[in-house]
């Protein structure tokens, strides 16, 4: 069950610097054409990630299987939308599984030439996820590791490797086609960062135990919820709403502020889905900030209390915790006798209704999203809630939340300096750039 | 060797968006004032952080190897400013040490109690560290270790044990005189975010190892160059006051955007200095915004591209690597020949610098610290830096930086639940607050 409690979001509650309800049912309309907008698109298959709920999960498994028999690491080489997904999930969840999950996001020599020269090979096979098939980083690593696998393996290498990319076009699938290596498609209307209920996120989390079957069957149940018509029953709409209202009034940072040490990646996935579906024409998109509570009541939450008011908050709570323990009464700390004999997760619930009371009294605009339990069900139906909300927002900004052509200049550079076929002009146009700095202005 | 890069901060490269040096020369009057403040409170010992530079490390590294010698792991129970500090350096550098560092920052149930469910009490000492002494967290954590600790050492239980508080004042401080536990003293003039050069830092960060002569030293040299009056020869006041001007054209969030995977918790240190000190008074403040290159080229420059003109960025930039390989040429995989025998290293920077050119041909303004390589040495260095540069921003915003005020609110309200003697007025606060929720509001 997840609810969504947006009282301290209204005027009513929090005061004048809360919205009203007024300003959300003048939103009616527009958003009655984004709903239709959606349901077409879900309808006509422009919205992929909405089919992902229904897929067939046997062959995946099947071929998962024969990895999990004979291996005991999954590596990763992906970056972004093909990284960021099942790191959220698996580091959301208990790890019960005999397997390990390696997630190599990142090409920093020091980080990622120790973990290769440490990685026991017998016992670990590869999964590339590119959907374009030429991430420079995920290709970079491919390539090391394809060397040494194949020095090490010989012909015995395609058995440790899988790779999950287009369909049909790019380098990867060129090379799985050539070489008969086993291999998943990311369909052509899922983008890296709705990708992660597609076999980008389910191939990886499978092979450590996850329960992906439960995952999308709470995508798919919150899916009725997330795509109700009417905005006052629907929480992605209602929260995109409240989103959208605040960000004319100067709030250009959401703040997912989950209350939970296990949400970390979870947050980060998030970060990647509202900033680069939302950040558009150099005028739209809000900044996604990370806060992790209690610890980040001890770090941002001065400046969420007396900063500016340029902030909206989302939190995230879960209801149930698996553990529980009390604050045992030891005489000679009777100082701390105040706390004698509360449980801690009474005392975790309390630091956090607290610090929202103190945020909602000061007029800063909070909603909660409680859940539960951490669980695959819930993650699931958090995902739904949060890939929904943004399609809906981008369409009331009257942009498209599906590409992200900002990105591209910085790769035509990297190309142009790698000397990539084509791209000699963009080298020129980063050298001349590079010669206008001045020493005098470096100290 | 540190260097500061910011050339793409200023008008003449990167165009009208940027600043002109005319813009921070009309400064000039305004950053003498504050630099003759905070030189005379260096000198009348305001600014406590700076006597750490020339503290006697003896007598810290006497009572630390006692721990170093009967004990394979040490657990911090510290939040906020008591744990950030040696997060961040720890984090940043290799380990080489035989014993462990672990930083219980955190109370959620599910993460605590699995915690020490698992740890091995035997070889395990504990270090309790709360200038004030009633950190609830911390506490909370203290009270439980210290239950099972007795328990199974009896009167041994000292041993195993530090205290680092406030040298009069505080619960903590009761509990050393009374029990004669090893302790340590946080100088009542240096604040949480600001400590971590005193024993809060470096006990933890010795007993693992990490030099923390060359640590000082770092900070002690680069003090030299951070407290110069003139502004165009201090890199500290130099990027405040771009900060500072930025803050005025409307660009609310700092971003720290570090090219290094071990600087992750270098970048969280930053967020509390900067976000806690800074937020102040309902209008100042920047909210700090983590990025890790090169991964966040794939989640968050879409949004620093093409978002909004909120923002302006700090890179941070190791020049020099520890490890170095280079791609190889594998003829079946010719489509992208482009990468052979190109060094990984060379990839890392040609990311870095393609992202930095790109933005900065937007006009987004950014800049640069690039730092030798990643030790002990520079990463002293940049602590002096950053807390330098906040106190000096600080200072042009006419606020305290070493306040924070606003975090009693919800600290108050937490008491007022948890029965705390005095705070009964909080609680009753807090219910009537909480009466105001609307179930219709709830989704």
């Amino acid at each position: 069950m997840i609810k969504i409690d947006y009282n301290f979001a209204l005027k009513d509650i929090i005061g004048d610097k809360g919205i009203s309800i007024n300003e959300i049912e003048k939103l009616r309309g527009k958003s009655l054409e984004v709903h239709k907008r959606i349901i077409q698109e879900i309808n006509n298959q422009k919205i992929g990630f909405y089919q992902l709920l229904n897929q067939d999960l046997v062959e995946l498994k099947n071929k998962v299987d024969v990895y999990k028999q004979k291996f005991k690491n999954m590596v990763i080489l992906g970056i972004g939308g093909s990284s960021l997904g099942a790191k959220a999930i698996y580091n959301a969840l208990d790890k019960n599984s005999p397997r390990n999950l390696f997630i190599l996001d990142n090409i920093d020599p020091d980080f990622f030439i120790d973990f290769i020269e440490k990685l026991n090979l017998d016992e670990t096979c590869f999964t590339v996820i590119s959907k374009s098939g030429t991430t420079t980083e995920t290709i970079s690593q491919f390539l090391i590791i394809l060397d040494k696998v194949k020095n090490r393996f010989q012909q015995d290498f395609k058995e440790r490797l899988i790779i999950i990319t287009d369909p049909s076009k790019g380098g990867l699938r060129e090379y799985v086609n050539n070489f008969k290596i086993t291999s998943f498609d990311i369909p052509q209307n899922v983008g890296g960062r709705f990708s992660v209920l597609s076999p980008v996120g389910l191939v990886p989390l499978y092979f450590v135990d996850i329960n992906i079957d439960k995952l999308l069957e709470g995508a798919k149940d919150y899916s009725k919820i997330c795509l109700k018509e009417s905005i006052f029953e629907n929480p992605s709409y209602l929260t995109a709403l409240i989103q959208f209202i605040s960000f004319f009034k100067g709030k250009n940072i959401s703040v997912l502020f989950a209350y939970s040490k296990f949400l970390e990646n979870f947050v980060e996935w998030y970060k990647q889905l509202w900033a680069e579906s939302l950040g558009k024409e150099e005028k739209f998109g809000f900044t996604p900030l990370k806060a992790i509570g209690v610890t980040d009541q001890h770090s941002l939450l001065q400046l969420f209390m007396e900063g500016p008011d340029d902030k909206i908050i989302t939190f995230i709570k879960i209801k149930n915790y698996k553990k529980s323990l009390s604050i045992p009464k030891i005489d000679e700390t009777n100082y701390y006798s105040y706390l004698f004999e509360h449980n801690l997760n009474e005392i975790f619930n309390y630091e956090f209704e607290s610090v929202k009371v103190a945020l909602a009294k000061r007029g800063k605009i909070n909603y909660t999203i409680y859940i539960d339990m951490l669980d695959e069900y819930h993650l699931g139906a958090l995902i739904f809630y949060f890939m929904i909300k943004t399609v809906f927002t981008g369409y009331l900004f009257k942009i498209d939340p599906f590409n992200q052509p900002g990105v591209e200049e910085g790769k035509n550079f990297t190309y142009g300096l790698l000397g990539r076929k084509g791209y000699e002009n963009k080298k020129i146009e980063f050298e001349n750039f590079m010669s206008k700095i001045r020493q005098q202005f470096i100290i």
